[in-house]
């Protein structure tokens, strides 16, 4: 491989290790030398690409929030025109896997810690806001509408709770159901 | 005061202390110690009380559950004979104090941590179908109707989501008007 491709593949290993390793240790299992040798990387490498476990770690889940969100685009080519309970429930998956327990350790340890908080504040909102221009589109809400906005935010925030609930417990029947009745309120809106 | 009633309110402090302690220090922070220092009382008498950390925190984040339940019907003696947006809005309060982030903190450790994970898991249980309870019932919601049922459980789900989104910025505006819309859903349904 050219040396810039294994410099690239380093980091995206680095990336995914670190938020492995997030969602399996919390933020205080997870340093910059338990990930490099996790990613099979020296530790002085891990540290040329991110200087501090701030970075790393900030990094890696921006990395993985923009993996799926284009994942999320990649399954409904047509947006609206898809399933809409289909779009309700795949928004829903971006809050109960390994991703959302990684930024949820990230994300209370940063209300606690001030070296990481500013960073975490600034990368939430910039997810959030990706996150519901995806909603937006992928449900073709039409947010000129009086209600719409808050709507789809109300949606995400109680998918945001729903990958809470899911944290301890495997709570997929119960989330099943309340998505399939949510998506029926939200037609009533959107339409 | 009487022996008895010296004990409950040594107990009474430490619990208050103890959630205190966990909402601004966080799991790791948070030890039978500081909690006993913060509270005024000797060690052994915390430790009389509360024989381990998980007794104290689990304890501490039940006994503020209870409290604020117990609040919540208080606000609204008349339940669904009040006003529905407001029911909603002081539901969707109980996730945005220091109590939830209390709460929050012993949670995401319970993922991690062996000792703390059946203890949470079951007082995550038990107070959730005691929010549902009191939410039904100040909601007015028949649950023998269809879709009702999950459509309070979205409610709950989104009130928690709404408590995360508020952990490291002071979410109020827009929780306001998400709370006014999804309101307004909900009536779609009840009534």
């Amino acid at each position: 491989m050219p040396k810039q491709d294994r410099s690239r593949a380093t980091r995206q290993r680095l990336l995914a290790a670190a938020v492995a390793c997030l969602a399996e240790h919390g933020w205080a299992g997870s340093t910059v030398a338990v990930v490099a040798e996790r990613a099979g990387v020296s530790r002085g490498a891990a540290q040329h690409h991110f200087p501090t476990r701030e970075d790393l770690f900030t990094a890696a889940v921006e990395y993985v929030a923009e993996e799926r969100s284009t994942a999320l685009r990649a399954l409904f080519p047509e947006g609206a025109q898809d399933d809409r309970r289909a779009v309700v429930a795949a928004l829903v998956d971006l809050y109960t896997g390994p991703l959302f327990r990684a930024a949820l350790h990230l994300w209370v340890a940063a209300s606690n810690e001030e070296q990481l908080r500013p960073r975490v504040t600034e990368l939430e909102a910039r997810v959030g806001r990706e996150t519901h221009r995806i909603a937006v589109e992928l449900l073709g809400a039409d947010e000129s509408r009086p209600g719409v906005r808050e709507t789809v935010q109300g949606l995400l925030d109680m998918a945001r709770g729903l990958g809470l609930a899911n944290l301890l417990t495997d709570d997929g029947q119960r989330r099943e159901r309340v998505v399939g009745q949510w998506a029926a309120l939200l037609a009533q809106t959107l339409d």
